[in-house]
């Protein structure tokens, strides 16, 4: 049996075996440095770009469009601050149900810098309305005043998706930036940011069972990357530091296989994620669903109507051996709760519980989770 | 026989055995984000502070005062924004033999802020004039501007020492803000960072057998860190980003085994070093050496005098598999040679190469190096 059922895989995936094997060899025998010029350099080197290759290729841009990085948030702060400190962007439009990576870095440019933002607030849905992003889009074109758009394509909480394209097209009408953080579409989701037209995303490794510790930032060729990391030249000078060759090995592994397998792995884990959505409208009363029927197929958030505090029921869920979240796993200590479920007015009506689903996850694993659920709600035993 | 021999330890060292096994269950089973709040993620959370614990203990400070980073890069940039940003350092005191990760971070800030800079040079065995530290240090507290100085305590070329607890008292004295580039000395000497008054001090892991993609920043208690990478609450608001954990904890063991394990094999690496320098002394006319005889054990720094250029004695190396670099690993490919052989005013006289060892080199390995060297310089074949 198994010691957890483990639902929580827009927090982190488990590294897929065939990624650890392909790390193997640049955690042992192949451990020079990048920057070296003799044969052991050059091979690590050379790895980096074969992975850059392998990353271009399944998002359908070039490698000189790739750029290694520790993670999905070093991408977002590096495509801001390149925006903002390289670009000319004196204004920045994003939402309020964007990640900590975003928001806050967003908040600090406004309240340190000669930069302003507009933070969208989306429908109770976490749709936003794009005819109001266009209109600021106009108004600041009409000023003069270069913006940055940073809008997620998939929410981590709810999975609500973003038109891309069309943003991608409003922002080009309106001479805009527009980055998008990923995080939780790249490795999911057949994506070609070329057509997007987008200037930056940004991706990260773990969460398609890739190795922590490893992102990357595409940017577009219509902007010159400069460094948030400063150093030697590594990345073609747009990231300093000695590259992270096993990770980056793994980070090209991981997202390869997730494209190969993308349409039999999508189909099975969105009929993961339905089987639940249907069996907690069977067995819970006053069940709910923040996740369109239409969003991110991994993501399903759930509100439980007049039930517990959502810690306590996450508390009981863990004594049950289920690995589940209140909203994103950076906000899973806050006392504040989720700000995604706070910005789309959904806090007071119940508690949050999103459960994500993975390629590893099984149908039985739904079923217990479901069954340990319908327990703790006819249970009155409280938690210790 | 060895398919090489390797002798650029201070560009990187090859991944410790136990190091990587005490990684793997962090790469398998162990994979919960540390910030999820269910077992699966408190044990990953757990492992991090085991190792910050461990980490600052070999440091001689508290677990509070250790930073994850994923390098020694994002380390020194973190150092330098905070003091320049949030501790109201106006001026910064640097060298002209700091590393790239200091000194191309230091120039951005002067050039695009209200910030000033002084570059020390020092002599041509690379030691720092400290009065001219002190009399630069009065001068700007006469004048009410906050210093921050800072300055490497190993350079990683020639590995000459700065004299760290001398230069932490004068900061004190003048009220100055501490940052050492600490990359090529924690892991190989023996540290008390309290001891030196040091407000920050940056490690990178892949230098003492742990894994790249990983540092520490340290942080004193007289400081309060503000993030250079913005957005969730890791590392206690930090560094944001979900945490490399098995990294993390690849950085903490090879830590603790470099620190148990130090007074034998840094005997054993002094002799490496000893042995190579006499051996070339005896075997190759005009040679001298650009690392003084009681600067850091690991790296000797070689000058070679009216020989081939640089760049084709590496070469020449590289055939016949000697593993060694020009400067750091960083400037190998740049065309202007390294910046430090350049700044100590030796580029002219010859071409440089470093060698450096580590508990891995065999008395075997140096002289099979120096035969090789013996055997290039007396050949004519050009490199094809």
């Amino acid at each position: 049996m198994k010691k957890y059922i483990y639902l929580d895989n827009a927090a982190t995936t488990a590294l897929d075996a065939e990624v650890l094997s392909a790390m193997l060899p640049y955690l042992t025998e192949h451990y020079g440095n990048p920057s070296s010029s003799y044969a052991l350099g050059r091979e690590a080197k050379a790895a980096i770009e074969a992975n850059r290759k392998s990353v271009a290729l399944a998002l359908g841009v070039s490698p000189l469009n790739i750029y290694f990085t520790s993670g999905g948030t070093e991408s977002n702060n590096t495509a801001i601050a390149c925006a903002v400190n390289e670009l000319g962007c004196k204004h920045i439009i994003t939402s309020s149900i964007e990640h900590h990576a975003v928001l806050n870095t967003v908040k600090r440019y406004c309240e340190r810098s000669a930069i302003d933002c507009t933070i969208l607030t989306p429908s109770t849905q976490g749709f936003l309305n794009l005819q109001e992003l266009e209109d600021k889009l106009i108004e600041k074109n009409k000023e003069g005043i270069k913006c940055l758009v940073s809008l997620m394509h998939a929410n981590n909480e709810i999975g609500v998706l973003l038109d891309i394209e069309k943003v991608g097209n409003l922002c080009e009408k309106y001479n805009a930036i527009f980055h998008s953080d990923c995080v939780q579409t790249i490795g999911h989701l057949e994506m070609d940011l070329k057509k997007y037209k987008l200037h930056f995303a940004s991706a990260s490794g773990h969460k398609f069972h890739g190795p922590k510790g490893t992102g990357i930032l595409y940017a577009s060729e219509r902007v010159k990357l400069s460094p948030l990391i400063i150093g030697g030249g590594q990345e073609r000078q747009s990231r300093a530091g000695t590259e992270n060759v096993a990770g980056i090995v793994g980070f090209g592994k991981a997202l390869e296989l997730s494209m190969r397998n993308h349409p039999e792995e999508s189909t099975y884990i969105r009929s993961l994620n339905e089987l639940m959505r249907n069996a907690l409208s069977q067995s819970i009363p006053d069940v709910s669903f923040n996740s369109p029927i239409d969003g991110l197929y991994t993501v399903l958030s759930v509100n439980f109507l007049n039930a517990m505090p959502g810690s306590l029921l996450l508390a009981h869920l863990d004594r049950a051996g289920i690995c589940a979240s209140g909203g994103s796993a950076c906000s899973s200590g806050s006392d504040g709760g989720s700000h995604v479920i706070n910005a789309l007015g959904l806090s007071s009506s119940g508690s949050t519980v999103r459960f994500s689903f993975s390629k590893l996850t099984s149908a039985t694993d739904v079923d217990e989770a479901v069954r340990a659920l319908s327990a703790i709600f006819q249970s009155t035993v409280p938690v210790a």
